[in-house]
């Protein structure tokens, strides 16, 4: 197919997602939205470039679903739900319009599982990778945001899904071998590479957040890395033992064939759950709460007034990590 | 200096630039807002690819001034003042501290001109050219703002600026030997290229849009192409005379000596300034109220019920022109 032209692009492709009036049907140059005073708006900005945040062959609905799946994850673990979002695709000459059109139908799933819909955008060309950045707006009950800021010594820490299977998924694309050397079945590559193209949509963890959580970000950028951005905001600190990380069977099973890829897992990034603290006395409450709610979080450790977050090996040693999140540059 | 650090970035170059306490600093994921009941909120989006919507030898001041100014000329077109902004950066691996520091001081510049601040963003890597993805939110009172819809035959259309600077200085800086086929000046080819790299921020349009237009939009592909979308949502016309165009002196002597020159004037983009109908029982008032504030606006036709847009020349007769204006492929 002949490559796209813009007009093209957005009333064929991108039209169909605007569910809110005040997109205007992209047919203006902005949206018009009425936000009432019961509600704050919460505002929250990532960007994904082809072979850094992807690979250039994922297939393209993964590609337009795990760009809305980052930014939700910002938003839900400030407690707020999906309201619409902003799209910009720089895109490289070659791209054709059947690709455009998968990668909208990732787009649309995401929107379908979150509510939050397209307002606006802008289609460029550029002579280099695929970039793709969105905006998203969530709203959240007046004052109800949580922050980074306020999680004290005796509070629990919870994590909202499991960690390293996106590293892991990304290793395995980049080097199908690493299957037999990490003794994996084809189900668990396959849950992998799914894992680390379609990272988990928390629905209906916000709820619980903004019930519950005193402290929260995202795991985005490695465990480790984001439980001590949680910890150094309020001077507090963290013990996690091993055995207390979430690992899914299938990175249990890579880790008995390789125990080193510990520190990887724990580093990797791009995990995309929600990682809270929660005060002890409500801590029984959330856990009969997530227990009715379609939703997961494991205990992960207890804050410490030691402004130092490690990870404990089974004898109670600290490990030393080479890395302990991931960097952009 | 050496690549730049995404902590460092933020830290040192952004984190001044958010001056809106719901930005938290640009130390969380989000920014928290409050939008009061009596205003709407306008979103608009706009990405510049560097060697599309730049040049990459342009002054680092001007493309952060300038990638601010083209989504402020969509806000202003709704009638809406700016409120603040996500900045996505996608960043080739060579881009140096003091590089960026300048592109914030340009950024700083629009800032202190509109008012609007930033309350986040992303910072990326990427192998490809540099892009800058600005969602810019403007506020506006309930049910005030503007769409390109409403039009109507014997409206007055209104142009907020010179048309074709923009195009005339990228040309200049792409060939400068022209500046002697046009028979330009020095100040000449100063004020054209410096037009290019900053289009005017037409502060205090925005309260006579809100007031006088009836319908709005802002010129930005092409004067001949953003006066048919605003006329072909309401199934009226115009018939733009040569003499009518607000051309710069600059300009003016560029066609005298090129006047093959004015189709792509008047198609070339880039200008950056609104265009409105004002109804012919206000346009008295209209005019002595833009003579009041410090702003320009132009006659430049009267809407008609033909559904054609036609620029005509000296002797009224159609000119036939190549292209309308500007696409981005």
């Amino acid at each position: 197919m002949a490559m796209a032209e813009e007009f093209d692009i957005i009333a064929r492709i991108f039209a169909p997602l605007a569910k809110d009036s005040g997109a205007l049907g992209l047919k203006d140059d902005a949206a018009v939205l009425t936000i009432t005073d019961d509600h704050q708006l919460v505002v929250t900005c990532d960007t994904l470039v082809s072979g850094v945040h992807f690979l250039k062959d994922d297939p393209p609905a993964s590609i337009g679903y795990k760009a809305l799946a980052v930014n939700m994850s910002d938003l839900t673990a400030k407690g707020a739900h999906g309201y619409v979002y902003t799209l910009s695709l720089a895109l490289p000459p070659d791209t054709e319009m059947d690709w455009l059109e998968a990668f909208a139908g990732g787009l649309s799933e995401a929107q379908d599982l979150t509510g939050i819909s397209l307002i606006g955008g802008d289609t460029t060309a550029t002579s280099g990778p695929f970039v793709i950045t969105i905006t998203a707006l969530g709203l959240v009950q007046h004052e109800a945001a949580i922050t980074r800021l306020g999680a004290k010594p005796g509070d629990r820490l919870y994590v909202g899904g499991p960690i390293g299977d996106s590293y892991l998924g990304l290793k395995l694309l980049e080097d199908p071998s690493l299957a037999n050397t990490w003794a994996l079945s084809s189900e668990d590559v396959a849950y992998l590479t799914d894992y680390y193209r379609r990272p988990p949509i928390a629905t209906g963890a916000a709820l619980l957040i903004r019930n519950f959580a005193k402290a929260s970000i995202d795991v985005s950028d490695g465990l480790v890395a984001d439980v001590e951005k949680l910890c150094s905001v309020s001077h507090v600190g963290a013990d996690i033992d091993t055995a207390s990380i979430p690992f899914s069977s299938a990175a249990r099973k890579a880790l008995s064939a390789a125990p080193s890829l510990l520190e990887y897992l724990v580093a990797g990034g791009d995990d995309y759950v929600p990682l809270i603290a929660v005060s002890e006395t409500s801590a029984d409450l959330f856990e009969s709460e997530v227990a009715e709610h379609a939703v997961v979080f494991y205990q992960l450790a207890t804050i410490t007034g030691s402004e130092e977050v490690r990870v404990l090996d089974d004898g109670g040693r600290a490990i030393k990590l080479k890395s302990k999140g991931f960097s952009h540059f």
